[in-house]
């Protein structure tokens, strides 16, 4: 056990730092990064001081002092009980860097200086051997990256100091801890020393004081402790622990600055989308203490629930620790609730802060405190990260407290975050009680079913293979991030809501379940045990971040009930909005869900899904293995009425909106079975020789399908398969008019990269739209337009051209990527990892719009489209139109609609009224 | 064989056509067809009379009165004995569409006031009893178009005129025979009725008259031929032949408008690369007839010999015949040199206008003439086309003889056309004359291999195939004339020098031995006999187009030696062009062949060639098969020297001139056997499980090897190879210049798409560089570029970023115009011939640069890359850089180089001084 305790100790630093810099939302990061504010610094200045003495920076020199050093400023500016210190500039770190990493000249001597006000307003002395200064160094971009900037605490001990400390605190024990911890932090975090080396060596210690937890050790032994870890630092240092405080600071800030480009730091930023910050600034700040004894205490908090949105005060704390005891997830800590039966006092001033704090800043606040003998001290504020749903409620709720306008309240929300509210929650009538394995904190809401895969690199490589895993960890730290990345759903077996695990996984809106203590896990066994059973890489699991069950098997999913603040949420968007928003749907009960989610109309109906159900297939066939027309057409004629049919009833569900409908796009070969087996089959129930179909199958082959046969040129080759399905949507349209159903048929013609391709065949669905009205009798007026998809580069650079001969474009930004970038989506993964690890790629182009390459052609296709055809509807209808950044990539460029799959409808319809609000057109 | 005789008559019309409306050279055609000239005319005016009263036309009005109008009236202007006549303006034509096919008002008013011109010059009567006015009626566009345009003869003879002619000529056979022609024509190219109707009526008079030959029936039988005629025309078209020749004139007149846009004229104008034009000519003019006796005849020839070049006068002429006749290739016309002994006045005439006709167009023309009586009359001159080269011996005399200057003889040179002479003959000393099969004339020179096709179709679906055919025919048509461009060589068994398939061929450049008499074809059966000996579809022959020969078996062919004049030619181009010209080399060989065309470097040395040889394939091998970096270096490593040597030998051969490297570019499964066999083989020779040759082949798989790992990606991956190719590059380098040798390697790094890709290669290159260098203990300065190749659209979009980076961009267009349209060249033949035939695409776009799509991205990536990177050196090593069309369109945007195959090297010299002179930069 007490191996188990010091190995968690062991990642204490990073845990801290986990928690004290959490993310905050793209969306500010994004913001901050691109738009500095606040005037630039007088001259030279590097350092800005806060403290009751005076206060230097304040909320709009957040860019350059980061966003931690703003608020400390901020929060000393407002009367908050924060320790005082300073905080030396981001730029200060672009110096260092510019200067091939040195310090920039001039600097130590302003931190002198802010040293001495320090030990003025304190009334203690750096290095002093009564009364000592002891400060913390902890890093702080504009944006703040989890667990990715090394903390330095009980900075200024030395060997004369920590007599000093323990004098001034009358606890040599406390003191002897302080200094250990510092020797051990600065030994590993700023030269590099290995913590297992001072991991032995306390080991030893505790073994001569027959101590198992590290508690356990006496003053006496933490004083022989120090000694100990100072040979190791010379062992492996080849230098002394330096015993002049400033010679700390100085090597501390260094550190600070150097684990801006660490890879760990430079991955989160890639991960999260963060660019265009100069460096991380550097804040002192002097020491408190939560670990002076039972009065003494540290604690998190939110000013509202950040799971619910609640507003009720919401946190965790432990007496008698560190800080950062209580996001490790050692010790299990008290939720605030309790606080008054230990500390009234103090609980009344934590509320009544809530209060100034969101009076402040208008909006839901995430705040770290320390007791020190019974005196409270403000640590850090910032903006809490919360759920989807929290959010939501947030908003809402600070609109009605007339906090904020709901302009402000729509900003509030991440779009992204919304599919937290829009996935899929367990069905509680298919979740058997005897199959919960466990129950854990539920930390993140969600529900995940995968295999478990133990180790993040295992999670990265099965989820890149297609499996769906839950990772399963005791615990999870920044260098998991990855895995975590790639995982369904996360479980651990230790630590709280406010754990790493939990903070990260809140962050993306991904399902986790912590600290589940009942499950162990063997991660070497490739297993966890619960209840006298093991449960191995094979074994299907569900975890349901919303009650924290953690169930065995695959527990069938339900669609969520939106709740009416996301209803006003929604009403809002849409009343900002200028940009429409459409679904893609093939069958009618997505479009049903589509426009159930507020969709405006089909973006995208693919018709090749409807080739393959039953019978349809095996006619799809017989077509493509007709050797002549007469035959091909018989075959189609089969289709006919399925396809008919499927229009009926989409463009029921849609009534009144518009239906773009893409004709065929694979190529034929993907209707054609390619297994021997399923061949023979084939070939028997169509009655002709197996050797026919595997002529043909050989016959159809490609080198690369996704530049080969199909999409127009199709229908070029055979004009058939396009008079079949253009008749099946008139024969539709037709019958829709005659019961009343107003169907606005939008005919898509795809992969266009000529005039001549959509002049051809548009002239040839034109022909066969008024062949059926003649056919059918049918003399009024259908509103049916003829476009194509963009989605071929050579179509945005010549879209004057082929606009004149369309009544609307869709990008297809799929394969417009596809293409623009020479990316293979079923390939891309062979070097996908690399190029994103190696900073090649900042974001996979098929998630987020590639608005520097695939966007030019874009805005090309726009501008010239418009120009030969003015007032032109232009719309998108990838995958990217669900995507928040390619949605205000679409308004600013404007186009008329974005189109998406029907669970990111709301997300697009937020997206679009936040482009609508932040600017532009 | 009465029925042989009547069968080719029945094609006479089309042969007549094909001979009188050959191809001017493209370049030619695209000049007159972009660039109109000359003045508007004044008013509506939309005929112009030529003959000894007036001629209102001219060449400046070339585009108005289409290429023989215009020539005509110039003709006439000069002094030649022209038949007078009357031109209707390619605008009447346009007008004649734009009313929907109707004849413009008035027209037909000013036709009659011409016609009474004609009437009153001639002393003739339209429609006389006593001496009628007879007319042709033909098309004639600006630029001619071979066989496309239906041709009326004889027109105004009537039931009534028929008698006057018979009465005038006093040849009552000679004027039936005209009037059966007359309405046999009219009756087919007019009103559309079966020619096969008038052949059979045609074959009862005949055996009515036991004639054999159409010669062979006498005056009677052909009055009541034209009884019989008339009554099929009756029958078929359902009105009575027109008795008014006004009414026969507007017919026709209309017939030769809707010409315009039959089927054949579309398919040979895409063919051809003629765009821009408005319509056709159509010109009316007085009949001459060469077959009024022994004392008439008729002929075509060309000023100087168009398959030589040789300054003579060179052409054939038939005794009392008709001059379809000629070029039917019915019956053997005679050579001119011997016309003095039938009459030395009419060819001293000739050799007269042989000189007026040179000082006057300074160009070689080529004449149709007939002598009617003993008068000659000349029917028409232009520009002759002629082999490669012809066409450089002629622009090199030319300049001699001080009629042209040098720029002009280069203009006069279509690019293209050096192929011919660039291209292998076969060798003498392999050719035996056991095998020579038969002789023909040698019509078109080159050397062709293959298997016979008996149909156009045939031949063109074979060579689809891939196959290589020679299209074996009795004679070739106006339909043919997709199949002939399918085929690698032609071989007719009847027809001339001037017939359809020689004159065709001799346009296209293609090898073609005609009048092979002694070979006799059954196309049903789908072979061809000679000397009692059948040759089928399967039977491999040679055809020689220079000796004529046909041979058995496939000759090997030799290296062409270049003429004093190709040599001439080239110094001139490199005097006049800007734009400098490499080569695509990937051996020692070709770079020496390369450099031996005139190649100032290398633009493209594949290096993934290198690995296929012996033992390398095995190594490469062992590399993809590595598991782990140590063992892929060790393959690498034995790599390493076969690289170095290869280059080494490149550098030795480009000694001072650049020579750019590109590093390994497919992916790796290209590397690896597909077939089970060869894998086994591969696991035994290189010692490691068959299943795991089978694992790596399977993870390689990708869907679109196109798209997929491949270029720089793979050495993103597995930076160890280009490690390894850099170690070679600069290895070569040193040992070159220890030698003396000055080797300036250019590195290439493929497929780039962002710039953070090139930035990060370069950074892997230049180490590598450095490294080898203090490894060699080399201090010298060695002058290697790294740059890379635009191929991926986002390079070109991006090109500014990319640019900083980069010391050259090579142009990759073959990837880009994959990318821009979305094609793979690997399978767009599934779809290409149908693209091709609906107009969609009008040249293959692998052939010649699309500049508006792909060549956009061209240009935008020359202008981004210039603007960052001022001086950047850019060039084009796609297979366009040795399309003339592509080359003038990269010395437009302004490339520093185009780099094409050695065989390509003069080609591209030649299009670029073209380009320099013929306009911009």
């Amino acid at each position: 056990m007490a191996k188990r305790v010091t190995k968690s100790g062991s990642k204490k630093t990073h845990a801290a730092n986990a928690r004290r810099t959490k993310p905050v939302s793209k969306k500010v990061a994004r913001k901050a990064g691109s738009a500095p504010s606040g005037p630039t610094p007088k001259g030279g200045k590097m350092v800005y001081y806060f403290g009751k003495t005076r206060t230097e920076g304040g909320p709009s020199l957040k860019m350059l002092l980061g966003g931690k050093g703003a608020n400390l400023a901020d929060m000393t500016s407002i009367g908050l009980p924060v320790p005082p210190g300073f905080t030396i500039t981001t730029d200060t770190c672009a110096k260092y860097y510019d200067a091939g990493k040195r310090l920039p000249t001039g600097l130590m001597n302003e931190v002198h200086k802010n040293i001495a006000l320090l030990e003025k307003e304190l009334g203690k002395v750096f290095g002093s051997v009564d009364n000592p200064l002891l400060v913390s160094v902890r890093s702080g971009a504009a944006v703040s990256m989890p667990g990715m900037m090394d903390t330095i605490l009980n900075l200024g001990l030395t060997d004369a100091a920590v007599e000093g400390l323990a004098k001034a605190t009358k606890n040599e024990r406390f003191a002897f801890d302080a200094y250990r911890r510092l020797i051990n932090m600065f030994g590993d975090v700023v030269m590099g020393v290995d913590h297992e080396h001072f991991e032995h060596a306390f080991d030893e210690i505790k073994r001569k004081h027959r101590a198992e937890a590290d508690t356990d050790v006496p003053a006496e032994g933490l004083r022989e402790l120090c000694q100990a870890y100072k040979d190791v630092y010379r062992k492996y240092v080849g230098d002394e622990f330096p015993q002049n405080p400033f010679k700390q600071l100085e090597l501390a800030i260094e550190a600070v600055f150097k684990s801006w480009n660490a890879d760990r730091a430079i991955s989160y930023r890639r991960l999260a989308g963060i660019s265009g910050l100069n460096g991380t600034a550097v804040n002192v700040q002097s020491m408190v203490y939560g670990n002076m004894g039972e009065d003494s205490g540290t604690g998190v908090a939110f000013t509202r629930n950040p799971s619910t949105g609640d507003n009720t005060f919401y946190g965790e704390f432990l007496i008698n620790a560190q800080g950062e005891d209580v996001v490790a997830g050692i010790r299990t800590p008290k939720p605030v609730d309790e606080m008054p039966a230990w500390n009234k006092r103090v609980h009344q001033q934590l509320l009544k802060i809530k209060q100034t704090l969101e009076k402040h800043y208008k909006e839901m606040q995430d705040i770290e405190f320390t007791i020190e003998r019974g005196t409270l001290f403000m640590l850090q504020t910032r903006t809490g990260k919360r759920t989807g749903a929290a959010a939501v409620k947030i908003a809402c709720d600070m609109v009605k407290e007339k906090l904020i306008d709901e302009k402000t309240a729509l900003l509030r929300i991440p779009a992204g975050d919304l599919t937290q509210l829009l996935l899929p929650s367990f069905d509680p009538t298919k979740k058997s009680i005897a199959k919960v394995l466990a129950k854990g904190l539920p930390a993140s809401p969600g529900a995940a079913v995968g295999k478990p895969a133990f180790t993040a690199v295992e999670a990265v490589r099965r989820k890149q293979a297609g499996e769906s895993v839950i990772l399963v960890r005791k615990e999870t730290s920044p260098e998991d991030v990855e895995g975590m990345h790639s995982a369904a759903g996360i479980l651990t077996s230790t630590g709280g809501m406010t754990s790493h695990a939990a903070v990260v996984a809140r962050g993306w809106g991904k399902c986790c379940v912590a600290g589940a203590g009942d499950i162990h896990i063997n991660a070497e066994k490739g297993e966890f045990t619960v209840g006298g059973k093991s449960y191995g890489r094979e074994d299907v699991i569900s975890i349901d971040g919303s009650t924290g069950e953690v169930i065995s098997g695959a527990v069938p999913r339900v669609e969520p009930t939106l709740s009416g603040d996301f209803a006003k949420i929604m009403k809002w968007a849409d009343k900002y909005r200028t940009i429409g928003v459409r679904t893609n749907a093939d069958t009618p009960a997505d479009a049903k869900r589509g426009r159930d989610f507020g969709a405006e109309g089909i973006g995208l109906t693919r018709t090749e899904h409807m080739f393959f159900e039953g019978d349809r297939i095996k006619a799809m066939r017989e077509m493509i293995l007709a050797e002549v027309i007469e035959t091909r057409e018989r075959a189609l004629a089969k289709l006919l009425p399925y396809q008919r049919d499927d229009f009926i009833g989409i463009f029921r569900a849609m009534d009144g909106l518009p239906v773009t409908i893409r004709l065929i796009d694979p190529p034929l070969h993907e209707f054609l079975p390619h297994e021997p087996e399923a061949q023979k089959e084939m070939a028997q129930s169509i009655g002709v020789p197996l050797e026919k179909v595997k002529q043909r199958v050989a016959q159809l082959h490609e080198m690369n399908p996704m530049l080969g046969h199909r999409g127009c040129r199709l229908c070029v080759t055979y004009p058939e398969i396009l008079v079949m399905q253009v008749r099946a949507i008139v024969e539709a349209a037709i019958e829709c008019v005659r019961e009343n159903v107003k169907a606005l048929p939008e005919i898509m013609i795809p992969l266009v990269g000529t005039k001549r391709e959509l002049s051809l065949l548009r002239e040839q669905v034109e022909k066969t739209i008024a062949k059926v009205k003649a056919d059918e009798d049918f003399t009024a007026r259908l509103d049916i337009k003829i476009g194509t998809m963009i989605e071929i580069p050579r179509a945005a650079l010549t879209a004057d051209e082929i606009a004149m001969h369309a009544d609307f474009f869709s990008f297809g930004t799929n394969d417009l990527t596809q293409l623009t970038y020479g990316f293979s989506r079923d390939d891309i993964n062979s070097f996908l990892p690399d190029y994103l690890n190696r900073d090649i790629l900042e974001k996979d182009p098929f998630q987020s719009l590639d608005q520097s390459g695939v966007g030019q052609l874009v805005q090309m296709g726009i501008e010239k489209g418009r120009k030969a055809a003015k007032g032109l509807k232009i719309g998108i209808c990838g995958e990217h139109g669900g995507d928040p950044a390619s949605v205000h990539f679409c308004h600013k460029v404007g186009m008329d609609y974005v189109s998406c799959s029907p669970f990111r409808v709301p997300i697009a319809r937020l997206a679009a009224a936040q482009a609508a609000i932040m600017g532009g057109k």
